[in-house]
């Protein structure tokens, strides 16, 4: 019996101490103690299309690696994904790179600073922190563009078979707004190329890139497509392999690390799950092992991460007795 | 029974798969492997007490939360701390302030720079990024000082407790050559009060903090000393809590984010554990709920980890498929 | 008498003292005594263009406000006036902007940085500090391509009509190898624009603006241009006013605290006179009420200034007994 | 006769045309026109002392290098020179140190930044920017420890010397306040220690430091004092040579590009004259060759320079017609 084998089946005991069984119930709960947080945050306004959202939105779903789905208020109401489109192409990359390709164009540290500061990449001669970074995740973006031959597309179509639903779509809207107000990422791709870290023309990429961040999805969609991280990379919905085991590992580390903007510390302290988050107010959590989660309210707090979202996702690691810490 | 629940009890399946009984052999080969890598790092000079270190010293210990102690190489030799240390005075702080207290005066977010840079604290108007790196450090050093009539005392009876052994000692020569050499800590402690957030004569705090950085502990005492923090707050030695299992979640999570200087994304990619390192060589990593870990090889990369002792804490990850991803 | 008036006149008894008539033989023993410095410095090579000039080049060009022409040297050798150019489109951009219009988008400090610093450019907000960084030499472009109808041919006629020389030209080669070689160029213009500090499409600007960095000029034809500096805003050469007075001296403020890149201070320490440095080894200098001249030699040293030219002038500024402290 | 040979003695024709003889009544004049700024600045207040300063001083003093005195408003009022004593100190390290023994510890460029950031000084490797910082002035203060025997009173004498007034004092209570709130300049010293460009023990230094600033002196006085820098090193007032021709020239040339904190560009662009300024509201500018001039209101602006005192600087300038450029 391997929980007699000691030190390696801490669960065990664990689970008959704290944990709960997850149900609808509690995802509800939740979302009424988080409530009140509700219009003490802002909605990300740096884009017209994003500024027009309905700020009271709340909703969460929790897909576990049996397969059960949990879900509570605006779970099946599509948003603004965002960043968390980031980890989406990152994950692409992964499947056309070996990590050397990878890790030489873009570091694993947190960074820092400020989610599109320019400082650092300068001194850190155009060579970006993380992927999780506007000018990491262009650089990715870059990759993909060198060996895709229709990169918006591949997104989707993958998107497609990890959520199981062929209705995802870009709001091109809110494409069209990013694409406008591009400047500041315009800066960065110019400034990775005068340091030879960027390969094609830029507005090409960046247009690729901002489609992933136009992706519309709800939380039952982002629960299913990023159930590959908490189940070893393979999805739970498909059963297919995405990426590694080994590779899942490597993602969670460096969302735990790097996927929450400046606010990866107070995050890990707070809910202790690796996570990303994305200006439209969405964050995705995984419990390695167990279950993905998906959190939506569209106001930020000042690090530019859901306000009530991240109050979710501490209460529901709280409620359930689970983190990787 | 917990463990059909599902989501929850992740480790069961796990265990069939993937992972292996510890022994000390298995650290024994996992040094050898690792031994090639002695003479490719730096053994640290900023200090002559440190630079006259063997370099190819090589140990490993690991204690589990169900106390068996496996160890390999030089585990019971001797070493400065160093850094290491910071745990420590931040657990001691834990004890005697509120955490409003404590983090209105330090941060807990990854400082994306070097450890001793004043850069950022400057920018950040004296409050430092986190308890890890100098300046956070030196304020948790200040905050001691506040309310204990005898920090350095304290520290040393509190390590004899947690590690039972009651002969481990400051290193006098280290600890005044660190003095000799304080000049950057001691404009990094003034920069602070200049800014209100130091609240102690300056030189008094440093050579306590320093008195810390100038334990001497082997492997073996530094894996039964941090022992709680692998075990929810209690100490696997004596089973006296030292902590709340709350703040032992939340120490991991500020070791999985800031302990590893600027690499703690690259240490998170390839160990996956919590840890924090000193320029004394040593290297601590936590396993919650399972085990404690200490390495030690001086040599240093270019972040200032253990070259050889970070990859030792790769293997074993590897090896016995323990990590929090 | 004014001249008897005791503070306004120090010019007389300081002529008894230590001045020297300037002649043509001055230039050539100055030329003879900087000539060892050939080989110490480095020709720009960021462009291909410009690291293929003859490196062993040295030319020197004085104009009086009188009218005399002194030269040695390759004095009538055209080069790339690169940097140089900045002086001429801010002069346009003050025929056509009120000093409002044009110190409300850039600043007139000197920058502590390197001359392509992204750096400070972020942390102030997009308004770059003087108009002779590349930030701020793109803004006087941008706004020169907002009110002119063709600026490129509009910068060559305002020379043509300086220099009385209409054998001017761009040097197309140096100006599409700039081009080629824009990316970081673009990244400031981008960063520009995105805090609302760029009206223009950015490729553009950077056309005209490379073009007037591709000027092929010789030291006779420089001095022969910036006399208007020298003498209360009205070239000696055709005795039409190119500026005001007032504009003329704050002109060579602007040239005295920032025309160097970071090396102003060392310039007006050394050589004492408002000028303009280019990468293409040349350098325009001012004595205000007196001459105007222009060196060239193309090695520069670290900060990118000739370093055989700053010497010659430092030379000439002793021997003359002229400067304006 | 020099003067007709052109090129040199631009200013015969310039006195003809836009001079005006000085009078009190023209200082008199001035002050009225720049009286109404006065409520508009701030007053001096990170220490208490010079917080207390009456707002609405208003003084100005000329000394031409004939000897004649001008004045107007409360110019025999003493204040608080501050960081003019930086000049003072930089002075008389001229005479006990070669340059290169100066230059290689204190570099002679505008810093760019705020006059006490630590940024630029750890990017830089604890070579302060130039010696008009506050990090330069320390600089400069250590090495007068280093060679004097009793430096703080040989300041004294010196300013006796100069000013021909064994009157002024160093005003104890701005002294003792000063070192009360000099934990940002020990951090400086340290940080510069820690770089070894710092020789004696930081406190006495600090001590030494603040009394200079701390020196009560007038228009008046201060016109005199530094009559030196307008008359080629040699004092008005007593003759004597206290630096070479060569070394005043250089010093106004540090004055006029690193001496208005990080606003000599905005100062030479209006003023046009090497100058430098102190938070207690006085600026003493320079008219090389003609006079020495000392301004006074304590309130300041953004940059930290007397509001009122460099507009008057302004218009005197333009009254009278002098300038440097």
């Amino acid at each position: 019996m391997y929980h007699h084998a000691g030190f390696f089946c801490r669960t065990i005991m664990h689970c008959e101490v704290t944990q709960m069984k997850l149900t609808n119930e509690i995802l509800s709960e939740i979302l009424d103690e988080v409530r009140p947080l509700l219009g003490q945050g802002q909605v990300a306004d740096y884009i017209p299309a994003l500024a027009q959202v309905q700020a009271d939105k709340l909703g969460i779903a929790v897909l576990t690696n049996e397969g059960e789905l949990f879900q509570a208020g605006d779970a099946e109401d599509g948003f603004s994904i965002q960043s968390i489109s980031k980890v989406l192409n990152l994950t692409l990359s992964m499947g056309i790179y070996t990590p050397d390709e990878i890790w030489s164009r873009v570091r694993k540290e947190p960074s820092g600073q400020a989610f599109n500061s320019m400082i650092q990449l300068e001194v850190e001669h155009g060579i970006p922190r993380n992927p999780f970074i506007n000018a990491g995740a262009i650089v990715v973006a870059d990759m993909l563009q060198t060996r895709l031959s229709a990169p918006r597309q591949r997104l989707l179509e993958f998107v497609w078979a990890l959520s199981g639903d062929t209705h995802i779509v870009y709001d091109k809207v809110v494409a069209r707004s990013e694409m406008k107000h591009s400047d500041r990422n315009a800066a960065i791709a110019y400034l990775m190329r005068s340091f030879g870290n960027f390969e094609n023309h830029v507005l090409p990429v960046l247009e690729n890139y901002f489609h992933g961040c136009a992706l519309k999805m709800s939380c039952v969609q982002l629960a299913k497509t990023f159930s590959y991280l908490a189940n070893q990379g393979v999805s739970v919905l498909n059963h297919k392999s995405v990426i590694t085991a080994v590779q899942a590992k490597q993602m969670n580390a460096l969302l735990a690390t790097c996927g929450l903007y400046d606010e990866a510390g107070e995050f890990a302290y707070r809910v202790g799950m690796p996570g990303k988050s994305g200006v439209g107010g969405g964050i995705v959590a995984i419990v390695p092992g167990e279950m993905t989660i998906a959190v939506w309210s569209p106001e930020l707090n000042s690090s530019g991460n859901s306000l009530a979202g991240s109050k979710a996702l501490e209460l529901l690691s709280g409620r359930i007795g689970r983190s990787i810490f």
